[in-house]
C-alpha cells in the first residue's frame, strides 16, 4: 500500500534507501572481468549483508544469477520462500541431524568436513552438494588430510553428486599478499586429486586478482553491494545504498561547553549542533564518536562528541539556518560518502558497516518489481 | 506453537537467551535504591536495547512500572499496539506536523525545544506532555536561553499539561566528575523557575549518585538489561541474556599456518581450531578479534584470528574432544562473561553490544506469559 509507506516514510526520522538496480549494475560491472564461460553466482548471505536477501535474491535473479550463498539453514529457509527455483547452497554446512531440513527445502549443503561428506552421501546420493576445501583459512572446509581420506576412499565419491569444488582466500583484498599464489596452488593440488567439478576460488576481491583465480565459478558478495574490492584504489562499483535523516534540533552552544556523553568534546568557539535521530543502536558504530562527517544540502559537517544509542551531533557552525533547521535532511552516506568512506571513519571496514544498518531506519528499495 | 519453536531452536546455529525475570529482578533491585514516594519509568528505546519492547514492555508492566520511554515515534507506535494503557513518551520529541500522530496513538512527547512547546500548546493543551531541559548534553532539550523565553510568556505554559520535566546527566557513569554537581544545579535552577511539576534527572547510573539526583521520577534502562550502572565496581545487576552457538567445525592447525582474514593470527604450535557461527553481522564487533574468550563446558577459551562476518574461530587446544566437537554448545555470553565483558574485548560499551546482538540468533524468552 504505497499510501501506508508514504506515511511510514514522512514519519521517520532516517530512511536507507537502496538502489537495486545499482546492484544489479554491479553484477554487470563483474561478468566484465570474466572470460565467457565463467559463471557467477551471489552471496547474499547475512540477509544480503543487511539490505535483505528478499528483495536483493529476486533482483539478482533478474540479473541473471543462477546459484545463491547464503550462511545458514534459516538463511536458506527464508530465502527459498522468494527465490522458488533457484539454486541456494548453505555456507555453514550440514550439521549432523540436519540433513533432512536441506532436502526438504532443496538447499544445496557447502560440506566442510568428511562427516559431513559422508552423511549427505549416505543420506541423498542423487542430491547435489558442494566440497569446501580449506586453502589456508583454517576457518572452514575439508583439510588436507581429508582430502587424502577421502580421495582413498573412491566409493564415497562415486556416491556423491558434487556441483561444485570451492575454496576461499584470506587475503584477497591485499593483491601482492603470499597467501594468494600459496591458496591458489595448494587449491590446483587439491582439485587433481579430486573427481573433475566446477572449481571456484574467488570471491568479489578475488575476481580482481586475474582470470587464474577464476576457474569456473566466481562468487562475489560485497561487490555486489558497492563495497570496493580494491581498496586503496578507485572503487569500480556503484554505492547501492543512501542513508539520510531528519536533524531533530538545532542549538547554539557557548564556547567552553561541551558535547555529549563524557564530556568529551569542548567547543572551542560559538557554535551550533545539529542532533539527528542515528545512533549505534543503528549501526552507526561507536567507534566513530568525533570522526567522520555528514553533509547537509552537499556541505559537508563533522560529527563530534560521542555517538549516543540514538542519538548523534554534527557541528553545523556556518551553515544557513533554513538549511540547518528541524526537520531539514542530512546525509549520511550517498554517492559522494559511501559505506568505505562511513567504515573508515568507524575504524572497520564497509562490510561490518553495511552489515550493521540498522533496523530503524525506513527502508525504501529503488528497482523493485 | 512449541513445536515450530523447538525445530527452530534445534536448527539455529546460535540461541540468545533472555531472562524477563531476571530483568523484573533489576526493576525491583534500582526500586531499593530509591526514597519512597519516588516513580520509576523504564527506557525501553531501541527495541529495548536490543532485547525486544514487545516482550520486555509487558514484563515491565507486570512488574509495576507505569511510563515508559522510546526514541522514535515509530517506537511508541510499535509499544502501543503491546501496551495499550501505559504512559509511553516519546524522546526523539515532535517534529512540526507529527503531532496529529502522537496524539492519535496516545503517545506523550518529550518536548526539546521551544517550537515543539508552542506546537504542542496550541494544538493539544490538555494532553500532556515532558519538557526536556538541557543541562550540559548540548543534544537535546531546551537551551537555558529557551528558559527565559518560556518564563517570560505565562500564556503559554498556562497552556500545557506537563507531566515531567527532565534533564539527562553526560557523565553520571563517573560519580567524581565535576559535570555532575554542575549539571545538578543547572537543573535545580531551572526547576525554580518554571511551574511545579514531576522533576526527572537520573537514568541508570545516576541512580547510584545518591537521592539528591532521584527528585520525584528515575528512568533507569540499561542497568534493567544487565549492564553495570557503576563501571569499575562490583556489579549490583543480573544478566539478562545468555548467548550460546554450535560450533560447525573443528579442525587441527599445523604450527606455522594462519588463521582467518588477513593470515593475521599464526600458531604458535600444533593446534585444534573451532568455528562457530557467530560473527560480525551478528553483532560480534570486528573490534573483537584476537581478543575476548568464550567457554566450552565452562572452561574459557580464546578468540583467535579476525573475526569475520559470520564466523569466528576459537583455539580449543587441550579441550577434549567429545566436548570440542561440531554441534557442541559454546557460551559466548552467560552469567560468568556478560555482555560487559564481550564490550570491554570488543573496546566499547556494553550499551552499543547489547543494542547490536544479532537477529539471526533463535531468540527464546524466559519468564514471558
Amino acid at each position: 500500500m504505497p499510501s501506508d509507506r508514504k506515511v511510514a516514510t514522512d514519519r521517520a526520522n532516517a530512511i536507507l534507501e537502496i538502489d537495486l538496480r545499482a546492484v544489479a549494475a554491479n553484477w554487470r560491472r563483474l561478468k566484465r572481468e570474466l572470460a565467457p564461460g565463467v559463471r557467477m553466482a551471489a552471496v547474499i548471505k547475512a540477509d544480503a549483508y543487511g539490505l535483505g536477501a528478499a528483495q536483493v535474491g529476486p533482483a539478482l535473479l533478474r540479473a541473471g544469477c543462477e546459484l545463491f550463498f547464503v550462511a545458514s539453514l534459516d538463511e536458506g529457509i527464508a530465502l527459498r520462500k522468494v527465490l522458488p527455483k533457484a539454486r541456494i547452497a548453505i555456507l555453514d554446512g550440514a550439521l549432523a541431524g540436519s540433513e533432512a531440513e536441506f532436502a526438504r527445502h532443496r538447499l544445496m549443503p557447502v560440506l566442510n568436513d568428511l562427516g559431513q561428506v559422508t552423511r549427505w552421501s549416505k543420506a541423498y546420493p542423487r542430491k547435489p552438494a558442494i566440497f569446501h576445501l580449506d586453502t589456508g583459512m583454517e576457518r572452514l572446509g575439508l583439510s588436507r588430510a581429508e582430502v587424502d581420506r577421502l580421495t582413498a576412499n573412491p566409493a564415497l565419491l562415486a556416491h556423491l553428486d558434487v556441483a561444485a569444488i570451492m575454496s576461499h582466500l584470506a587475503c584477497a583484498d591485499e593483491p601482492e599478499h603470499p597467501k594468494n599464489p600459496e591458496q591458489l596452488a595448494r587449491f590446483r593440488t587439491a582439485l587433481a586429486r579430486l573427481p573433475k567439478a566446477p572449481a571456484s576460488l574467488a570471491s568479489s576481491s578475488a575476481i580482481f586478482l586475474g582470470r587464474a583465480y577464476h576457474f569456473q565459478i566466481v562468487r562475489p558478495g560485497a561487490a555486489l553491494f558497492g563495497i570496493n574490492p580494491l581498496p586503496g584504489k578507485p572503487n569500480p562499483m556503484r554505492a547501492t545504498v543512501a542513508l539520510r535523516a531528519k536533524i531533530l534540533q538545532v542549538r547554539d552552544v557557548d564556547a567552553g561547553e561541551t558535547v555529549g556523553y563524557g564530556a568529551t568534546h569542548r567547543m572551542e568557539r560559538p557554535s551550533r549542533i545539529a542532533t539527528i535521530a542515528v545512533g549505534y543502536a543503528d549501526g552507526w558504530l561507536r567507534s566513530a564518536s568525533d570522526r567522520g562527517s555528514a553533509a547537509i544540502a552537499g556541505r559537508r559537517v563533522p560529527l563530534v562528541g560521542r555517538i549516543s544509542m540514538d542519538l548523534l551531533t554534527l557541528d553545523v557552525t556556518g551553515i544557513e539556518a533554513d538549511r540547518a533547521k528541524p526537520g531539514a535532511y542530512v546525509d549520511l552516506l550517498d554517492d559522494s560518502y559511501g559505506i568505505d568512506d562511513a567504515a573508515e571513519a568507524a575504524r572497520t571496514i564497509g562490510y561490518e558497516m553495511l552489515t550493521l544498518l540498522g533496523r530503524r531506519y525506513a527502508r525504501v528499495y529503488r528497482g523493485a518489481r
